[in-house]
Parts: C-alpha cells; sequence; structure tokens
C-alpha cells in the first residue's frame, strides 16, 4: 500500500526524513570514485581524505565555526552521550563529582545518559519547562552550582517542537562562569530537531557543543555530528585508531560524512522558504484541528515553535488506537516519539511535562516536511473526524 | 590520476574494501522505498522494521546464531568498544576488579579499550603472539585467572593476516569454565579481518561475542554489528532511546543494516572460490618476493595466514618512502594498519611482536581482494625492483 507513495501522507518527519535525491547522487558518484581509508598515504586515501576536508570545511562555513571542531560520530545518540559522557567523564575525580544540568523534556538520548552519569556517581539537575514546554534561562542560571560541568537544553523539542531561549540560557551561563572566574560549565545543545529550521551559527547561539543527525536532516542514516568548540575539555568515549583528533575512533565514514554536508548545505538553502511555507501550513492545521475538535489543545508555545510540528491533545482519545487508525486511513502520524514507542509506553512524558497530564495517552503529533503540503491537512482533519467522536 | 583505476594496483584491501555494487544496489532501491524510523506504528515504518527483520535473519542464518543475538553498531570499532567496555562496566564491582585476557597484536580498537579498562581500576593481560605471529592457547589458558570475565584474541590480524586457533582457544577457556564452575570468562573474537575468507558459524568457532565491520566486506560505510550469545551477561555503552534490546541506543540504520547483510551474503558466496583464487596469488607473490629480495623474509606464520595478506620485511627499507614510491609507480600498499599511520608512526608494534626488531620499520604489507589479478603481482615485484637496491 505505501509504494504508492502519492496516496500515502507522512507526517512524522521528526521521526526519520527520507534522504534528499540530491545527496544519494553525490554518495553515490563517491562510492564509485572513492573507497579508500583516508588514514592511509596513497592517492587514493589523500583523494579521500580531502573529500573529508572538503565536508569539513562546507559543515564550518554553514556552522561558522573552525574546521577542527566538528567531530563526525555515527548520529544523533552517540554525540549526545560524546558530548555528556565525555565532559563527565574528564572532569570526575575522587574529590569533585561532576554536576550536570538539564531540563525535563530532553531527549532519552539525553536523559538516559543522565542516568548513567547518576548511576556512575555524578549529580543531575533536571529543571522543569514551564506550561508552554519552554524552559526559563532564569531556571537554568538558579540551578548552577560550583561543580556544575555542563549545561545541557535541547535547541527544539522533538515532540511538541518548542524552541528553547538558547541565546539567553548561554547568556546566564557566561555571566556565571564570569562571576566565578571559570570555563565550567560548558553549554551543550542537541539541535537534531532544530536544524532544518532554526539559525545554525554556533558563536552567535552561544554554545560549546552541538549535536546534528543525519537522519533528521535528509542526510544519509547512521551520520552525525558533534560540534565540540575549541578549548573544551572532554574524553572519548570510543577508543581506537585515533580518529576524529582522537576523540571518535573508527575508519572514518567518508561517503557518509560528504553526504551529511551536502545534506546541511541544501538545508540551509532550503531553511528560510520552507519555514515560511511550513508556518503556514502548520498555523492552517492548527486552526482547523481547534476548530473542529473544539475539546483540543495545542502542546506547548505556539509561538515559539517549529514551523513544521503539530503536536495537540484530545481528550479522552486512545493515541495508539488513533496512530493505527490514521495509518489504515493512509496517514503515518505518531503519538510521542518513536524511542518512546520502542518501549510499549503510548504517554508522553514531554506533554506530562506541561502540566498536561490528561493529555499524556491523548496527544498526537503531526510533523511536516519538504513533501507536505496544506492539501494534506485537510486529508488530515477529515481522518481525524472519523476517528474522534 | 587515480580515477583511471585501470591504471591503478590497489593492494590495501586489508584497510578498506570498496562498496558491492549489488549491495549499493540493494540500498538504493530501499532508499526510496523505505525511510521510516522502524520504531514508529505505521506501515511504512512496519515496512522498515521488515526489512531490519530480514536482515538480522539472513545474518544469523550465515553466523548460525539467533536473530536476537545480532546487534549492529557503526562498525568495528564500536563494536570492540561495546564487548569490552560492556562486560567489564557489567561486572566491575567495589569488590571486584575484573582480569581481561588479550595479544600483543590485536588492533588499537582493542589494545587502546584496554588501556582505558586499566585507567579505570581493570586488570589486563596481554598474552605475547609467537614469532610466527600465532597466539598459543596455552599460553591464553595459563593467563587466565579466577577474576577474568572477557578474553579477546582477533580472529585474524589485519596487519600480518596470521589466524589464531579460535576454536583451541574456546576450548581451553571452556575447560577453565567447567573446572571453576563459572560462566566465565567469555570470548570475543574481531573477526573484522577474517570473515572474507574464514568460517564464520559462531557455534563452531566457540565464540560468545564476535566483532564484524562492513567496511573491511565491500559493505556500506558506518555499519558493523556485535554477535552477543544469549545469556552474555553485558550492558550498553550508548545510552538513549533503547534500541537493539537496549544494547546500543539510536535510529536505526535499516538502509546500512540491509547493505551489511548483503554484503555478508555474498561474501559467503564467494568465500571458497576466493580463498582459492588468492591463495595462489599470495604464495606466488610470496615466492617471487624472496626470489627477487634475497634479505627479505615474510612476516608471520605462512601456513596460518589469510590468503590476500603479504607482510615483508626488507632490510634497510624505509617503509613509509617505499609506500609513497609505490604510489607515484600507480600501487597502493601499506606499512602498517592505517589507524598507525595516522600516529604518524610508520613502525609496526605487529611485526615488533615477532621479535624482528629491524624489521619494525622495513615492513610492507599488500592485501590482495577481489579486484587483484596475478598479473598485479608480477607489476608489483617490478616496481619494488626500482625502489629496492
Amino acid at each position: 500500500m505505501f509504494f504508492r507513495k502519492n496516496k500515502r501522507i507522512f507526517l512524522d518527519y521528526a521521526s526519520t526524513t527520507p534522504i534528499d535525491t540530491e545527496v544519494s547522487k553525490v554518495m553515490r558518484v563517491l562510492e564509485k570514485k572513492s573507497f579508500a581509508n583516508p588514514s592511509a598515504l596513497y592517492s587514493e586515501a589523500l583523494f579521500a581524505k580531502s573529500k573529508m576536508k572538503e565536508a569539513r570545511s562546507n559543515i564550518a562555513g554553514i556552522l561558522s565555526c573552525q574546521v577542527e571542531e566538528i567531530v563526525f560520530t555515527s548520529g544523533g545518540t552517540e554525540s549526545n552521550n560524546l558530548a555528556l559522557l565525555g565532559v563527565f567523564e574528564k572532569h570526575k575525580t575522587r574529590d569533585f563529582v561532576p554536576h550536570i544540568v538539564t531540563t525535563n523534556i530532553e531527549h532519552p538520548a539525553i536523559l538516559e545518559v543522565c542516568e548513567e552519569i547518576k548511576r556512575q556517581g555524578g549529580e543531575v539537575t533536571i529543571v522543569p519547562v514551564g506550561d508552554d514546554g519552554i524552559v526559563s534561562a532564569q531556571d537554568i542560571a538558579s540551578a548552577l552550582k560550583s561543580n556544575t560541568v555542563l549545561v545541557s537544553v535541547m535547541y527544539a523539542n522533538n515532540e511538541i517542537g518548542t524552541i528553547q531561549p538558547i541565546r539567553e540560557i548561554s547568556r546566564v551561563i557566561k555571566h556565571f562562569r564570569e562571576k566565578n572566574n571559570s570555563v565550567l560549565p560548558y553549554f551543550h545543545t542537541d539541535a537534531c530537531q532544530a536544524v532544518l529550521y532554526c539559525p545554525m551559527h554556533t558563536a552567535s547561539l552561544g554554545v560549546d557543543m552541538m549535536t546534528l543527525d543525519g537522519i533528521k536532516m535528509h542526510g544519509p542514516r547512521g551520520t552525525g555530528m558533534l560540534y565540540v568548540k575549541r578549548g573544551v575539555e572532554i574524553v572519548p568515549i570510543l577508543f581506537g585508531g585515533g580518529q576524529e583528533k582522537g576523540l571518535r575512533s573508527g575508519t572514518e565514514n567518508v561517503i557518509g560524512s560528504v553526504g551529511f554536508s551536502k545534506a546541511l548545505e541544501i538545508s540551509e538553502k532550503m531553511k528560510e522558504g520552507e519555514f515560511a511555507r511550513l508556518l503556514r501550513i502548520r498555523d492552517y492545521a492548527i486552526e482547523r484541528i481547534l476548530q473542529t475538535f473544539p475539546t483540543s489543545s495545542l502542546n506547548g508555545s505556539q509561538s515559539e515553535r517549529l514551523p513544521n510540528n503539530i503536536n495537540m491533545c484530545f481528550k479522552g482519545l486512545d493515541a495508539e488506537f488513533a496512530v493505527i487508525s490514521l495509518d489504515v486511513a493512509g496517514i503515518s502520524a505518531s503519538y510521542s516519539s518513536s524511542c518512546r514507542t520502542l518501549k510499549e509506553d503510548s504517554t508522553s512524558y514531554v506533554v506530562s511535562a506541561l502540566g498536561k497530564n490528561d493529555c499524556r495517552g491523548s496527544s498526537l503529533r503531526f510533523t511536516l516536511g519538504r513533501g507536505t503540503k496544506k492539501s494534506d491537512i485537510d486529508s488530515l482533519v477529515c481522518a481525524l473526524k472519523s476517528i474522534i467522536h
């Protein structure tokens, strides 16, 4: 059924994005021309190395950072693990317990790492967001302590799309550092969901580390990166040949890195246009759903929100049932992140965090993307009508 | 220059292998048909999930293991890290110092992990190989202690191609376990270099864990797996959504896993033929080099050796100079593993381990593969003549 893609409406772009055909083409060409290990010494290897360098340089231009600040990884989860565990491990000593500050709506690839850090004797403060799904920079500031080594706040949430005040949080952290005459805490942001729609200049964001994931930006699978600002003290979590300046061992994925770079480049070019286009569709969808289902409500702020995210509560709805019914109607949607689905938990801790406990099992997420048209929303509302009475 | 591939002779297949065109085709088809997150609930996701399942089932058939015993990773380095750190971390307690046994010619992705384990308070015994590059099972047995949790011995060496007595080592470990009425130590093997040429039935090998890497078997980049036998107690090293039964978080690389499975399948089909074909070419090469350069010698056993590995010492030669000169002559070779090149160390600890200290900076590695012809050896010997006087 789903092969006739014109018959299906895919509204789960936050979960994964199809590889851009141009990215795919670039990789295919390189697959034939460059397969060598860039660490070797002969021509094929030097060519592979030059391709890696080009990719790094292209990315550095887009993120306004240095080429040495880019660490290629296997994806967003590994990047987040490296950022948190790498900084924790670096600073942990017999006499010093590192403290990490984060929020209660982070992705499992942050929250589960925090659990591990606690198991390893670290200290973690989880700052709650407000009922709009936004964390207050002041609340982050209040959580900072003399042993805080890292603050990790996601740029935009994967379930409800709320955009966090990254620049403001950066400012309160810098203020704390100056007051304490310290280079700590570092500031990390998981930007996997934000990359397609938000500004990505690391310097103006004021972050020390930033996670990106190929699969969330129409790039190759199994690719990602961690931006690590020069001077950040961090140790690797994978050990071996010492690639990526010792921060990520393993034979370099040349083709994947080049594809990742191309995907980021395309995303930058399309950003402004897609932002405006999807914003209109998003707001149209929210308005239509609120009108059609009077007891429905939007989860999280509408103004500080990704232009592709619609997450609505339908009181009394069984979200899992709805997702399956929508699928039968030809629409792909989700009730929380896929990672949660995996745990066979159909409730959302993100929606719970908004103080909407009766919505945690009754909310649906529709995330738009490059293939989404306004008419898809009409089809969605129509399908929802047959499910929600 | 290296685009005219018929003019170049690639003799560094141990460093990396080109993607098989059939693997590439399978991935390209899937790229269009399946991009969804297999953890979601709608049709596209179920299709992706079914493709992952097919891949797992295909691999399980080849390795004669259960589908649940396959953990997909981002490559060999990650698999080795997971095996060693995962078992170490699982067994480490306040009162118990886990002990790991390995050899002195393992890949950096084992030896560097052992260094990290020592930093974390673990105990490591490194058993030296003999001057033939083979470790004695009896020496492994002698290294086992009551706190040994893991033995890790590579199936075949990446530099000198020597094949280790995996079945014999497995037997001495089982004997030790029985004597001590314990399920420990586990037995892990890094089979990245062996996979194309050696039997891969996990049960008959008697291993509890086995590492494979896509890039070394004409598969996709950034893919790998760890076979983890049911019952092996191990914890993850990457935390997040809990994919791969909790042992490897991160959105699944569906396309990569399917490509990996296809590459393994093709490798199995070609194994017997390629083994025989390359063995003839290898032995022809060794004979010709020994005849042409009377002071040259083979590093490591000739009989217990991968059919694609030629590693020769040329007394007095500057290996780095030779590799660059061969490149100019159109031949890609190496002087040790690429990971070592990265460290700007042109000597080989593997060759040193053979007791041939005067050969550590004077040895060249030529590794053959699917594109190698017998005539390539004639060209190689000819090129060597112009370099070695």
